[in-house]
């Protein structure tokens, strides 16, 4: 089986492939080599270590990947396109160096803005893979996980976005901080982060006036780790969505993300009034690679 | 040279001895044989190490103790005291079984709360402290440090107190969370931090939505390490001064710590109008556990 084209997606922990057939997988592969523990001249092996029985004997094979890949760090830096601007220019791509001369690999660059500061690599992918198929969406688009990315989008351009590191907070705050002692690696009860969301959009302050009372309600009332834990993860994003009110308040925003996260995210914005919805962005990442792989294949 | 008796701060990563003649320190010593590091049996022989020569050859030297080694998982656990009461009652002091008949050893417990939950173990000590030097004080002591201690007394008593994680915090996410990356371990500079602790007082959203502004901002537009740490810690401080108004608003308030990190709580609270004035409290714990030894001495 030689596939037309090869997806991939390359981030800090993890490295996922794929071999496709126009825009059909045909099957996907992954590893653990994501770019956070590779130097610079161990992605092309790392990629090989994958694909190398997907490489035609002769003949060059087209790869398109994004993600921390083309950071500054990764295998060549992708620099960072400015928004307002598309998703996605698969044109200014970047073309690593490599030594097998079968692999013809481009690296699609990231989006930056200048005020805030902020930046992201490979969510532009995700957004580029949900505009495909509505591209006339006027909203937000929200991306929870690690960093959390909030996209402002109209005329199928990316207008403003803001990143939140809720996820990293809450993985920090639970296994390193003191509260570890309490929650453990607990997993975090639905309906204690669902209270806990809704609190914390009401009161800013409440996440931060309530973290240490979370190690002391279990020293004095045994408060159990699923339910503290639940409450850590609520009092967070809760205190996100209050400080990102703008992009949800009076938009159409759609929640992209795994169902049990997004959840946490779309309750407390419907109950506040919003138009939220969320969608599973499972196949998101892959339908962004198809895309940029379809705009290099009608302006070559 | 043999001491009347022996104060002891018993921290979670440090131990400091005092050999005392009534309220006088004749000598002073310390290890890092911290709480954290000790399992139960270990805590004796670290005492020993320190104040063995203190000793009399026969007889009971009376030692005093405040801290975490008092926690469950001390040395042996003194029960918190309920607020609301006075910070110290040496009487009510637990005494652990020693092998070395020489040691009578008094460890002080600590306070809690029960709504909100809350706790302290040292701090206490400290309060008693400054309320030996002025009884009549009526209104807040702040003590910040890597868990900040919020305290509102009255009428020689602690009515209610709050804890606020902001030194561990800043040091998670300095150290380990992406933002390292771009602080690595710089000193904050200090107009920074007060900038930041402004903004972040009058806007509670300002340190959540700008936590990750402070990668992008050194990715961009190359923010030095000692800015953007600077930045990182007055958010968090502003946050948490805006968490605890009820505390320092309308009230008298003493800010008891290192003079550097006293000043940025100072600033803000002043620029708002606050009542707010700050001391250095290195001899307060010291001062403390002499009020415990002389409270034992008048009522034995």
């Amino acid at each position: 089986m030689t596939p037309d084209w090869i997806a991939v997606d390359w981030g800090t922990t993890r490295l996922r492939v794929w071999a496709m057939q126009g825009p059909k997988a045909v099957q996907s592969r992954n590893s653990d080599k994501g770019m956070g523990g590779l130097s610079r001249d161990g992605f092309e092996p790392a990629l090989l270590e994958l694909i190398a029985d997907w490489l035609p004997a002769s003949g060059r094979m087209p790869v398109i990947a994004c993600g921390m890949v083309g950071a500054r760090t990764g295998w060549a830096e992708a620099e960072y396109r400015a928004v307002p601007c598309t998703p996605l220019d698969p044109h200014q791509a970047i073309r690593p160096a490599v030594r097998d001369a079968r692999l013809d690999v481009r690296i699609l660059p990231g989006l930056s803005q200048s005020a805030p500061a902020d930046v992201m690599r490979g969510e532009e992918t995700q957004i580029a893979g949900y505009l495909a198929s509505d591209p006339g969406f006027d909203g937000t688009l929200c991306l929870p996980g690690t960093h959390c990315k909030w996209v402002r989008i109209a005329r199928g351009r990316v207008e403003a976005f803001q990143t939140y590191m809720t996820g990293e907070m809450f993985s920090l705050i639970s296994r390193q901080s003191v509260l570890r002692l309490s929650l453990g690696g607990a997993v975090p009860d639905a309906g204690a982060a669902a209270s806990g969301a809704a609190d914390a959009l009401a009161d800013p302050h409440a996440a931060q006036r309530e973290l240490f009372s979370l190690r002391a309600g279990a020293l004095l009332h045994n408060l159990a780790p699923e339910q503290a834990a639940g409450r850590l993860s609520g009092l967070l994003i809760g205190a996100e969505l209050g400080a990102a009110r703008d992009f949800w308040h009076n938009r159409k925003t759609i929640i992209i993300g795994a169902p049990e996260l997004a959840a946490l995210y779309e309750t407390p914005m419907r109950t506040a009034g919003a138009d939220a919805r969320r969608m599973d962005g499972a196949q998101l990442v892959l339908a962004g690679l198809t895309a940029a792989h379809l705009a290099l294949q009608e302006k070559p």
